[in-house]
């Protein structure tokens, strides 16, 4: 059993619960929509009841009320309550064992912000409610590939200024730890991506791959890790490339989410690494300019539900 | 006609001319490999005469002898004269209108490097020889995408140096001029990609979105030209947001380069925009790895040779 945030009200998060109940009601795995009953389901009391509900209708435990009826593409700071009051459920449900893990619908940073919500998104939040803080690592995962950003929501220029060695080797090594506990991977192979093209070319384009990147693999290489690197950037995504690691870990944002979206754009999930709790995403935002058409691909959302199913289980069978 | 340089003849050049010729002997575009006949093909004394034989050998135009026999995998400075005296020579056919286009074979820039040779790559080689010098743009193209990138062999922390709004303009309008000419698109649309992270999210994630890119784009409208951006980097290159322009302008190599060759790896084509020959060239290097094992395969330059062929059509359509 999983449990699914409301996100953002006014956002795509209540229309794509709904149609990917419709789609996962038969099969599973079941799930229960955390939100006000206002958005639509059928309020239950308790995650039990959700499981024998789940074949029929959509089951609603409700949490934080709407303070103000949302209103499809038109977000309400009234509603941060409700939208991490939502997410706070979720932990609590997930940590005390209620549901076997997490799947946070899409939030509006900008309107959490606005009203005072003093994270930077979902993943440093569940990082402070779990006592992790700078513990979680952000994954993208996909049918053709997984990789997990060692920067992430930071400037290009600030990424270069942040980049270190043991930034790289944390990631790493959180990484290789969730692949083996949460995708069944006995031994995990990693690709360090180079930060420069052509992954510097013996210096003539750089020099952080000497600097910065080999001393922490042979860090990583120390603990028994299976390491190739650092890879020329634009190589190291092909089909024939992609054959030889489990996992890349990339230097900033757009290196680990050009690829990623450009092959599974529809598919791509986003998994929190490093937490005691299991957390996936659909690897999209709130989609404000098509809330309430009807529209919106449930397909990353579903994707996200199997994910944090088959996570649960491996942590299970291990 | 096209002409064909033999590029470094320790790398897999030779080879794919012949397995090209093999593939296009039939069908065209013809082509006459220009190179040391040491080298294999058979020699003629005139592009006409190359024109005849096509279909029943591969035909080859003398061109500087090589220094010493070359060894596959093992490149010798000592042959860089012959290599650069191939380049030479179909700058001189081109010119003369006796070749409608030339093709060039993989070099090795470190080697021709340590024999003297001045100049960064082909690119920079050709405007030279053609007396426009900084004029040269280079366009990858593949099945899926055309990108153009601003900065190109430098560290990405030198591409945040060198990035302007005068380099975006210059490139933008060289791609625009020959999408018309080159690739006969009657009213270009141009992406312009965003440098950091959702193309900046409003200033949160870095500035030259605002400082260089913005600027750029209005200075390129005020030209008449279609443009859509600053996009943000990470979902551009989705079938989706691909169907809406024929070439992306992208800030550096890795950004244009990484979704280009995860999308098209074996049918990428280097193209030179903003000369007036027509060049091609095949998207990989010299490949001494696999050098005379017969394992090279032939499909990007055969693609280069297929699109010099459509270039030429299409100038002398207009």
């Amino acid at each position: 059993m999983l449990a699914l945030t409301m996100g953002d009200p006014a956002g795509i998060g209540p229309e794509i619960a709904r149609t990917a109940w419709q789609a996962l009601r038969g099969s599973g795995p079941a799930f229960v929509l955390l939100a006000d009953p206002a958005l639509g389901g059928t309020p239950v009391a308790c995650v039990d009841e959700a499981r024998e509900l789940f074949a029929d209708a959509l089951p609603v435990l409700p949490t934080t009320a709407l303070s103000v009826p949302p209103v499809p593409g038109r977000p309400d700071p009234c509603n941060a309550l409700a939208v991490t009051g939502s997410i706070a459920e979720a932990v609590r449900l997930a940590t005390t064992g209620a549901v076997e893990g997490i799947v946070t619908g899409p939030i509006a940073k900008a309107v959490l912000k606005q009203a005072g919500f003093p994270h930077p998104g979902h993943t440093e939040y569940l990082a402070a409610l779990t006592g992790r803080p700078g513990q979680a690592v952000m994954m993208l995962a996909g049918p053709s590939l997984r990789v997990v950003p060692v920067t992430i929501h930071v400037s290009l220029r600030r990424a270069l200024d942040l980049l270190d060695a043991d930034g790289i080797v944390r990631v790493a090594r959180t990484t290789a730890a969730a692949l083996r506990r949460d995708f069944g991977i006995r031994r995990p192979r990693l690709a360090i991506a180079g930060l420069n093209p052509h992954a510097g070319e013996d210096g003539h384009m750089g020099t952080e791959e000497d600097t910065l990147i080999r001393p922490a693999m042979r860090r990583l290489e120390a603990d028994g890790l299976d390491l190739i690197g650092p890879m020329p950037p634009d190589t190291m995504f092909t089909p024939a490339a992609r054959a030889r690691y489990d996992a890349a870990i990339c230097m900033y944002h757009d290196q680990a989410l050009i690829p990623l979206k450009t092959l599974d754009m529809a598919q791509g999930v986003n998994v929190t690494l490093g937490l005691d709790l299991v957390r996936t995403s659909p690897d999209h935002g709130t989609a404000f300019d098509i809330a309430g058409r009807g529209v919106a691909d449930p397909s990353s959302l579903i994707a996200a539900l199997r994910m944090a199913d088959s996570i649960a289980r491996n942590r299970k069978a291990a």
